[in-house]
């Protein structure tokens, strides 16, 4: 089995960035795409993020091998429920979603008896919208299958090598461990950005231009992933709630063992730490999964 | 008065980058500098960071207008004690250490009569060390001078007109302010995400190889700050201590509420606090702080 037809369901980041990346890559693949929102398919098809732009996800999945479902988690059974009358026998159902047991309940309950490979390319950028996609965003990242207990391994295979012409290296995993792994590489890293962002933008003693001018020590990081999507992320939290609670209780842990190691003057405790950390940094460059260069390569 | 001669007192990536970016835009100031370390010494002679690295801190000062301390913030006083009998009458000694109050204790207590004025660029790279340091690493940050009750205005203003010649805008704020303003938007964000980086490796249901596989999720945005120096950022934390942890306080009470809101599926508490943080960002990149580009502008 080899995919021939695409549909992609939702044309933002995600969805616009594999429309974009199909064209590039594998350009005799067919796409249709649909999106909920009436503005973003005019503006989709203006990009040409996909060759055809539908007015129904009925329409957008009438001849496809896959569909592909590009919306918030929150969304995925509502968004599934559109087009279930319409969906071809045979045809695979995956999306990119940041949690995936949420997603492999959701998609069975609307899509009894129909093929779904619930898959995560783990990529992305803090903007979204059907103008932020962009061909290249799967190059070299990671992109995890959880197929379901008893999945069709030829769906799987066909979905494999599917995001391997667009650039992705593909991880097999059970959607349990998947979203236990990125609540810790993903979720609560938002999480935090999030809170500390708004933890200074409240403060009454320190102004918010005083913030602004003073971020290039550190906290400007911080601010670009919590400029990403609210409806996303609200969806990934409370989608992905036990393995959100049970790392966040983890980190909550360490920072209190840090915060006493700082109120007792205890240098041994941080400096063990701090030289720890660098380790893992340098296991992501060695691994292609950052750039090198100092400071993300920003110019100075 | 105006500067004519400077000595860098430590050579790693702030010492070197004031040595570099005074060769390219004062190139009419005379520079000395000397590390406590005979290797970064070697190096630094190599790449020519200073005009000329001497073997004593006596040396370095014996000439000089103004002598920066360019060591951590717990290095201080002992760097000073090293150089406070050959200091020329006049000279103004300032540093760039992360927090203020500190500085002006220890320098006050080891340099007494003398002028310092203390001074903090807010700038810097994960990277440290002789190699590290580069001309540009000042332009258009912002250069915080906390002089202390009393100081000589004829010094400020030298230092200024100095650190404005490397490229730097100058603000002028009392030492507790200072040190209130970078808990938040430099220590903090330290700490956090040596903290997160220290869960995630410690993890046993999550391999460190899934942790740096799947780091493009967010994570490894919070590892290039945690590959920081951990001498210098364990000696930040002993000694801007109450301003850390106020800080550290109200993000804690701010996390604890988002947990809540998860725990309770409580989606516009989230939903309202993602869309905040937006406008944060917006400002420090009209305010030039940051780059506009998506993902830092890193290559995809």
């Amino acid at each position: 089995m080899s995919i021939q037809s695409v549909a992609i369901i939702g044309l933002g980041l995600l969805g616009g960035s594999i429309g974009l990346a199909i064209a590039e890559h594998a350009p005799d693949i067919a796409t249709k795409g649909y999106d909920a929102d009436a503005d973003v398919r005019k503006k989709a098809a203006a990009r040409g993020l996909v060759q055809e732009v539908c007015d129904s996800a009925e329409a957008a999945v009438a001849n496809a091998d896959l569909v592909i479902l590009c919306v918030p988690v929150g969304a995925m059974a509502g968004a599934a429920s559109a087009f279930a009358d319409a969906l071809p026998d045979g045809a695979i159902v995956s999306d990119v979603g940041s949690s995936k047991q949420s997603v492999i309940d959701d998609l069975a309950a609307v899509l009894p008896g129909r093929t779904v490979i619930p898959a995560h390319p783990v990529a992305g950028t803090e903007q979204s919208g059907p103008e932020a996609g962009f061909p290249s965003l799967f190059e070299n990242r990671w992109c995890i299958l959880t197929p379901p207990a008893g999945a069709d391994q030829t769906a799987v295979d066909a979905l494999s090598a599917f995001w391997e012409r667009l650039g992705a290296r593909i991880e097999i995993m059970d959607a349990e461990h998947h979203d236990l792994v990125l609540a810790v590489t993903s979720h609560i890293p938002h999480l935090i950005a999030y809170t500390i962002v708004g933890t200074a933008s409240d403060l009454e003693d320190v102004t918010r231009s005083e913030v602004i001018k003073y971020s290039a020590g550190g906290f400007r990081d911080f601010t670009r992933i919590a400029a990403s999507d609210p409806t996303m992320w609200r969806d990934v939290f409370l989608h992905n709630k036990s393995a959100v609670l049970e790392m966040l209780g983890r980190f909550t842990e360490d920072l209190t063992a840090l915060q006493r190691a700082i109120r007792s003057g205890d240098g041994e405790t941080l400096h063990e730490l701090f030289s720890r950390t660098r380790a893992i940094r340098r296991g992501i460059i060695e691994e292609g999964q950052d750039d090198a260069a100092p400071d993300f390569g920003r110019e100075h």
